[in-house]
């Protein structure tokens, strides 16, 4: 992003108001075009409100910016010396089309993250760079010669990357599947709106846990799907719950994430897991299994997979890379009857024309490395002393404010507050002290709950993290 | 994919009865699953028809699959030994969903060069494995030590590839772009999806070039978009046809393809291109111009973009290395203004959460380095001399049956039959006889068109396509 160069000679305020004149010379900023307020663009460039303010009134001044009243500062429609033409009316554009924004607490946290203020983030479900394999992929790079063919690939993914994916479900997660039946994805998101938009009608309802990640998913909205929660105990959904539903609302599918769940970190039990199966089997409802935790296991692992109990083809597993190596590679999966497979390949051509070569051919080897399975060994290892980090902190600072269940696995913590709280006031405060992190009511909970990831935040940033986050609490709670 | 071992012991039939057995008890085939017809499956797995009527017989008698008359050969529903339970009825799944399958003819096309047959490819829009930058992009992995960052990245894309972008696109195309107003994508695919998704509503209308590539994106009817065709002259598309369409349907967005168009290689002059922008200006009609080709020029390079005349944002660019590079990079991009920049990426996240950083940290390399200009001109040189070869084995051996431009850049030769053909029947004669190519009714044109690429076949195959092309052409043409 620019900046203004605080070298120059020329002051502050010429420099900003030459480089909007010039956004709305090439057309970045056409007439019409909203300009953020002073507060936020000083904040962004890093500069006191009053410069400003000072390049918005030369910018007034030569009539190339208008302010009203009650709806900020835009770009002038009419301007002097410019031929009395129209452009496209952009802001209405901007709030057509089927594809939802996302929820206003989620684009909150994304513009504190982007404001350029630095913040401790305990919002955003990642590795921190220091967790991911970076030696082991910059090795892959340099040590094997890339020789694949550079054209359009085979729509289903990279044939070595479905072989080695083969090889570690079945060695890892107990399922046995050929690569005919895997379909690589550009990670969880894009297996999810794949099957939202390939295998679901808008107006058909759903059943997923509550609380439950999904529900911060706008995508579903954008389809037009109907979302219903099931009510989890400590062993994991019931198939009481899900028959009830399937009779009120005739439920099409079933959304589960059995290991860790995100974003309340239980872990479904064995007995549940064939009970549920059974009851799907019964009522002929697909079952989503998102498994992107399990590998994260700090002690036990969890019990197999309800895909690895399978042999109806009733299961369509999900996994990826992001959440167990690196999120900005995009590579992950879905097992799925060939049907299914196939249909999803064949839709996916209208969105993106299929996956580049690049991020597959690198998980392809790294999946087949020797030092993948040491990582994940390191990897538990570090999530977990995170993990204690975070709670001991929590427990020092919040020692009755706070409630929550230590997490075996995943990177997140669910914290339940005691006090009154509203979720949006809290992140407000949050954000004001350098902190954040997701209200609960993202993922469908009561007002009251936060959802804390340990994994992303340097480890020696998660106390002072923790500090800020008990005063933002503080200064929330209704007395 | 799968194929029996030739050097084993046990029979082919026995081989290929246990691998779909293996499949159905894994649940990739699913009670109810269709099985591929004997023809098919036999020609897939490169052995005789009655190898694999062998095996389903086998099948039969064990009770895995049954046969029923008219609707082909399925998984048993009921099995023997197993618990009546059900499963979820993947037929009626797949036939949901708002992503529609693609156009029939597209279909057939990549079922013909996924049989396993060989064919001489001129359907395929992509360069010959030859014509991309291998070595220079093989270089860029094994000398650049990759030291990212290997988080979710920007949602608007890789910094550096942003401000390398704003460089190529300033000295090869006249644009003065900002790398805040650039959005990177995976390709124009992608870049026509979220502009689909993200700025129109079911049932709004858009005008395009009649013929274009855009009829033969399903995307569009997926999305409910109404597209009327513009005539097209000697100098592309006229003022006059945008302003009549748009007084009958309310269009709300024109897309363009003015140098060396897909699919007829024509190039919008000058003249025109000022008063097409003019017009949608004064109606206030976005253009969408889609340039993928214009660094192919094989002589003059064609007239300045709409983009580097645009003074109000009325145009949103969209370019890709697809057509200049590689398409398995998957990179493309569009230039936009910040309020639309800003709606996409946003909306992108539901989709699948951003682009990897690996094809876009090799593309900002490739655009810096010293070797993409070179490159360049060397793959002019080349497709100008394919280009040369295909039209004179069409001359040659179609003296009187078609006619054609020679384009002056692209990828694509647009021929007119001269006699009455059908157009189905012609690519059915075509993949008979080991050659593919798109029929131009699905570019929106009369039956009696065809698109031959000359860019993805081997050069020394061209000639021999043409001759199998001639040949079923003839066997086509009504007498």
């Amino acid at each position: 992003m620019w900046r203004p160069d605080r070298a120059s000679d020329r002051p502050l305020y010429q420099q900003i108001a030459t480089n909007i004149e010039q956004r709305i010379s090439l057309g970045e900023m056409p007439p019409g075009s909203p300009l953020p307020s002073e507060r936020k663009l000083a904040q962004q460039l890093g500069v006191n409100r009053s410069t400003v303010m000072q390049a918005y009134e030369m910018l007034r001044a030569s009539g190339l910016i208008e302010s009203l009243t009650g709806s900020g500062t835009r770009v002038c429609r009419d301007r002097e010396g410019s031929a009395p033409r129209q452009t496209p009316n952009w802001s209405r554009y901007v709030e057509s089309g089927t594809l939802q924004p996302n929820l206003p607490l989620m684009r909150r946290i994304r513009e504190g993250l982007q404001s350029g203020v630095p913040f401790i983030n305990f919002a955003g479900g990642e590795l921190a760079p220091d967790l991911s394999p970076n030696d082991a992929i910059a090795d892959i790079m340099t040590s094997h010669p890339f020789r694949e063919p550079l054209g359009y690939g085979n729509p289903q993914g990279y044939v070595p990357l479905r072989v080695a994916l083969a090889s570690f479900l079945l060695e890892q997660r107990g399922i046995a599947a050929t690569d005919e039946s895997i379909l690589v994805t550009s990670g969880s998101q894009q297996s999810l709106y794949l099957l939202t938009q390939c295998l679901l009608n808008p107006g058909d309802a759903i059943a997923i846990e509550n609380p439950s990640y999904a529900y911060s998913l706008a995508m579903f909205h954008s389809a037009g799907i109907r979302l219903f929660g099931l009510p989890v105990d400590d062993e994991g959904v019931h198939p009481d719950g899900i028959r009830s539903l399937h009779k009120q609302h005739r439920v099409r599918m079933v959304l589960l994430n059995p290991n860790y769940q995100n974003p309340t970190g239980t872990v479904m039990s064995a007995e549940r897991r064939i009970e549920v199966l059974a009851c799907c089997e019964e009522l002929g409802i697909p079952i989503v299994e998102d498994d992107p935790f399990s590998l994260t296991a700090f002690g036990e692992q969890p019990p197999p997979p309800l895909k690895s109990l399978d042999r109806n083809g009733t299961v369509l597993y999900i996994g990826s890379l992001s959440k167990i190596a690196a999120s900005g590679l995009r590579i992950g999966w879905m097992v799925a009857p060939h049907t299914v497979i196939r249909r999803l390949a064949d839709a996916r051509q209208q969105m993106d024309f299929g996956l580049s070569i690049f991020p597959q051919w690198i998980a392809a080897r790294l999946l087949d490395s020797t030092s993948f399975l040491p990582h994940i060994e390191q990897l538990r290892i570090a999530l977990r002393d995170r993990r204690d980090v975070m709670a001991s902190a929590l427990r020092r600072m919040l020692p009755g404010e706070i409630s929550f269940e230590l997490p075996q696995g995943g990177l997140n913590l669910w914290c339940r507050i005691h006090g009154e709280v509203n979720d949006y006031a809290l992140l407000e405060n949050g954000i004001r002290n350098g902190v954040v992190f997701v209200p609960g009511s993202v993922y469908g909970a009561e007002h009251g709950y936060v959802r804390l990831s340990y994994a992303r935040p340097p480890m020696e940033e998660i106390e002072m993290g923790i500090d800020k986050f008990a005063q933002a609490l503080y200064k929330s709670l209704r007395t």
